[in-house]
């Protein structure tokens, strides 16, 4: 089973990449998606919009790897110098192409725009080149088979990259790389810390160096990859079933989905199928649960909607809370959670509601409640269930763990009922 | 006063930074020091253990940069190739060093443990080369001048590669280099598209090569950094001056901001000192323009909350929108986002209200609302300005824009009012 890889590397263009405050990530995306393929990255560069320099690399590159992706300085303006620099660096000429240029300025058309001069320079294409479609954004990507040497030319936005990578580049690469099945199990956990999680679950995927475990933390969300590699696919399958059942046993409900699908996603698929419906209202998160939610297409067959009450006086006029209960337990309490879902849930006519309170800092915590205490509610048929959290860190991370762990709180209440 | 600028390049050394998980950072650091001394970074590359193609990777950066940094790749054990590839690429021996092999030992002993065997190997040193101290590890730093070319290998964790930089390096640098200044001026732009923005003040930027301009774009903002180098700070103020006038004088309004704080914060400032408040009331958004308000710490100060409307019946219920009005114009329309807006700020009794009503996609796009079709409202005591907007792109991308246009709408609207 040792398959040779065939081997890449990455080289990311712009100047505003070798600051202290920027970094190429887009890498990390090419990197995963190559690996699929069985494709090993084996260096990754950063240059400036210095078309020399740039020319030079590539050269390096191409030397020491058959495949050579750049992402990055294809954009209209004089800075973007990835087109000139791979023309010089294979020697071919850049070509204008007018089908590319009639394309640009049809998308400024659909926005009610003149395409500006400079945009011209987006349609050239060096000579020999494959074109790659750009749903997202003006500068078309390209793709050059040098004597069997790849180049690829791909835009830096990860909106505009990641669809052209994925449709025009992933099949195209399928077709050259060497037959190896990679086969792939993605987990997701919610309601653990990551170390707790590994010394769970890492004596047994230690015994196996394939698939390969890799384990992924974000805050409040730990992903599990399994990556098996082998000559075909019930093999692949097999492996991955052997070590999945292993894990699954492990870690049971804590397990919110086995093919990567987000919490939102999880927790939409159920209350559809279910025929049920939610709606929340929010304090400290101040709309991201609500803008979570409805991330996903679709959203509106289970999604009423929601009340973004941030301050007392909106508490009391949007969901009629007792002015005397703020008073008395403040609106970061059990009671005010409470309420809110309550009343959210009867405003809405909705199944379910969700409601959060708390402190997401930097100021506002008290002794009772500093910084980062949270009180998630859920209301349903039979009554509302309140929660307090709290969570360290600064006020991005306090206000994501409330919204995956009000996300969380309504999976494991819909997977109890359908007694799964 | 064009003082070229000296040139470096950091190479990160190690195979676990070429997987999809792990990304340098250490170059973060370095960078920020470097820029601070008036060093350049012009490359950055990430190799794997791999001493052929480390060495290669090496000759190659000496041969275009004086200044060499190599982070990671010091450690005990085989993997550790980055001293044997630095001795290859320079053409030196590789000594073993008893006095550096004696305070690994010590530094054993302290913790009350034998040094293994295989640590002796972090005692050879590159002939010619200085050693530099590891005050939290046993790998020691080396700096070595090849006739006036300076390569550096430092360890790759964090905590032992700052303060061995910090201590050891920067002194040696500060007397290789000019003694030079750094300052920055960083604009932001919202409502022109980065190709129009170019066009406009690329003129004026390309005659300067001090400072130096880079322009960076977002869905929706777009960012302008001038970079002076000078061997003064007024000289360098005096330069950032003289070409941000002319930046800000064609550009005017557009600027919502010279310091680089984001919409979302300058809108805030604006409203606090204006004693004036703000509500919202949100389709196709679902909750992302108040989670973008409230990302402002202090937010309650002006922001009251907001209605997130997501079905029919939530608007009619919620907003009291006629249902009459939405059977005829539908809700993506001009009367609904006029509506909604009015009743947001009716509800809530706030000074302001944006409405935000729209197609986000995939789905629900019609021939009169094509998706990334959305209307956005802005309701005070002069009425209601509804706009309608088109925009291109994925679910993601038409949602960030649709936000960052409705504060961007607030935020003219202040402005002009403020008669600035």
């Amino acid at each position: 089973m040792p398959l040779q890889p065939m081997q890449a590397e990455i080289i990311a263009v712009g100047s505003e990449l070798l600051t202290p405050q920027k970094i190429d990530t887009d890498s990390l995306y090419l990197t995963g998606e190559l690996n699929a393929l069985g494709i090993e990255v084996v260096a990754k560069a950063v240059v400036g919009d210095d078309r020399e320099r740039l020319s030079a690399m590539i050269r390096d590159s191409l030397r020491r790897s058959p495949i050579v992706i750049l992402t990055g300085g294809l954009g209209p303006t004089e800075d973007d110098v990835t087109r000139d620099a791979v023309a010089s660096a294979l020697g071919r000429e850049l070509q204008f192409n007018l089908a590319v240029c009639e394309g640009i300025e049809a998308r400024f058309r659909l926005m009610n725009r003149r395409m500006a001069e400079i945009n011209r320079r987006q349609a050239y294409i060096i000579a020999g080149a494959d074109i790659l479609n750009n749903e997202n954004g003006t500068a078309p990507g390209q793709w050059v088979d040098d004597n069997g040497r790849i180049v690829i030319l791909l835009p830096g936005p990860p909106n505009e990259l990641k669809p052209m990578f994925s449709r025009g580049c992933l099949p195209k690469l399928r077709a050259a790389v060497p037959s190896t099945v990679i086969r792939t199990r993605f987990y997701r956990v919610s309601g653990m810390p990551e170390s707790e999680l590994d010394q769970l679950i890492s004596p047994v995927y230690t015994r196996y160096s394939n698939p390969v475990t890799t384990i992924l933390a974000a805050p409040g969300d730990i992903q599990i990859h399994l990556r098996a590699r082998t000559e075909t696919e019930p093999q692949a399958e097999a492996l991955l079933s052997e070590l999945g059942a292993q894990i699954e046993e492990l870690l049971g409900k804590r397990i919110y989905s086995c093919n990567g699908e987000p919490l939102e996603a999880v927790v939409g698929t159920a209350l559809r199928r279910r025929g049920e419906t939610l709606s929340v209202a929010e304090s400290c998160t101040g709309g991201l649960l609500a803008g979570r939610i409805t991330s996903v297409a679709g959203a509106s067959d289970y999604f009423a909607g929601g009340f973004t009450t941030y301050t007392e006086a909106m508490k009391s006029s949007v969901l009629s809370i007792d002015p005397e209960l703020l008073r008395v337990h403040t609106a970061v309490s059990q009671p005010v959670a409470e309420a809110m879902a309550l009343a959210c849930r009867e405003r809405t006519g909705s199944t379910y509601a969700l409601s959060v309170t708390g402190v997401a800092g930097p100021g506002g915590g008290t002794e009772q409640n500093p910084v980062g205490t949270v009180y998630i509610g859920l209301a349903g048929g039979d009554g509302c269930d309140v929660r307090r959290m709290r969570f360290l860190g600064d006020r991005t991370r306090v206000r994501i763990l409330a919204v995956q762990s009000a996300l969380n709180l309504l999976r494991v209440h819909l997977d109890s009922e359908s007694g799964r």
